[in-house]
């Protein structure tokens, strides 16, 4: 994984980009435009699945830091992207059961950073996010990961419950993480396990939820709504580095 | 605890802030300036032990809002602090062994604010911080506690050991999170305790690790140096929980 530019402002530079296969996160092109250049890029970014947002003038000067951006900005993440497959890899070449975190819709940067320090450390083979609606490997993400970014893969899905589905067929249970779900403490985490994470306000959306196999909750005295997602996080990565560590 | 504003510019202000019983964090005085107010203004800050910084002209020019500041800018709490016998008090009230969290110069806002999210709902009854290198209770701590600093006090010492000193005597034991400490798992944790977290930096230290009782480390298997400071907090905060749920 190396570092990159992380926005992208031009014609010929956002092409360019493309083809050089770097990953876009997210396209604002100018509402309207459609002359050849532009519909090339359209092209490009339909290829790879990136986000396009059609906006106006006003917004891209907006987003524009160089005052160049002839009707299209994109952002293209700070660092590469791992495939699911990588980390069910990596899990396979230590001789482990694979123990995966997927972040149902993290928005917040330093949350995402501090997850993937997390991660790191539990020792977990890898983090799955999805495309739409979450924060990507931005440059913010990379410096609160205070490094971890670079040995920890995160890839990202477009549809997190097919990729959910798929995992099953190879003996991945998931479980979610939820203020109404059993204890964590009763709950079995010791196998192949998937982690899913909810965003920071809404929690995990209803269809990953329902695609989960068992719910687990952190047990909460306090007078607030919840904990803040990368410590929540954390304690639930740790309770399954316990019960697996309890296992040998 | 009642939300206060946060800079207070100009010769009465600050005289009044003072007066009022405010507390404040740290005082900016235009270095060499001597006359009359600004003497009064030193001397509350000295009653209260407010710490004071002597800076040039164009530092106070910097720090300040209302471009008005006549020479003096204080910085007063957000919210209001507690007193350590108001923890123990609040213990006791539940009639709960005492569970306190040392802050030993938590630097960043985000991380104090997360932190007293989580001792509220791990049900640790109060926080403890240094008066020196550290933050204090700022609006941007208030905002990342979502609302738990209403309900969990913080109380600001002037000498942490001391302080520790003080609190054993009353039976209570303490135990430093240090990365070359026993296993959290094995050290036992379920009576009056505290726990010591240190600065994001540099860790706990030596004068307050001294006056620890236990030392005890998060399992790390990763690539990097360490977690993040709330989430170490959150996970060792949770093997607190754990062990005395256990017990019961």
């Amino acid at each position: 994984m190396r570092y990159e530019e992380f926005t992208i402002e031009g014609r010929n530079a956002v092409l360019e980009a493309f083809r050089a296969g770097k990953t876009i996160d997210k396209l604002y092109v100018l509402k309207g435009c459609q002359d050849g250049p532009i519909q090339s890029i359209v092209r490009e970014a339909k290829k790879g699945d990136t986000i396009i947002n059609f906006v106006e003038k006003e917004r891209l000067d907006q987003i524009s830091t160089t005052g160049r951006h002839q009707g299209v900005i994109a952002n293209a993440a700070a660092y590469e992207y791992a495939e699911v497959d990588d980390i069910l890899a990596a899990a396979e070449a230590k001789g482990e059961a694979p123990f995966l975190i997927l972040l149902d819709g993290i928005e917040d940067p330093h949350n995402l950073g501090a997850i993937i320090r997390t991660a790191n450390q539990a020792g977990a083979h890898g983090i799955i996010i999805p495309k739409r609606r979450a924060v990507g490997l931005t440059a913010v993400v990379a410096k609160t990961s205070a490094g971890a970014i670079n040995y920890t893969p995160v890839a990202k899905v477009t549809n997190l419950v097919r990729t959910m589905e798929d995992l099953k067929k190879k003996g991945i249970w998931f479980v979610c993480a939820d203020m109404d779900g059993d204890v964590m403490y009763r709950v079995n985490m010791t196998g192949p396990i998937g982690l899913v994470i909810g965003n920071e306000g809404n929690g995990v959306s209803r269809l990953v939820r329902e695609a989960c196999d068992m719910t687990a909750c952190i047990p909460m005295k306090g007078d607030v709504d919840s904990l803040n997602a990368s410590v929540a996080t954390g304690i639930l990565a740790y309770e399954i580095v316990r019960q697996r560590g309890l296992q040998k």
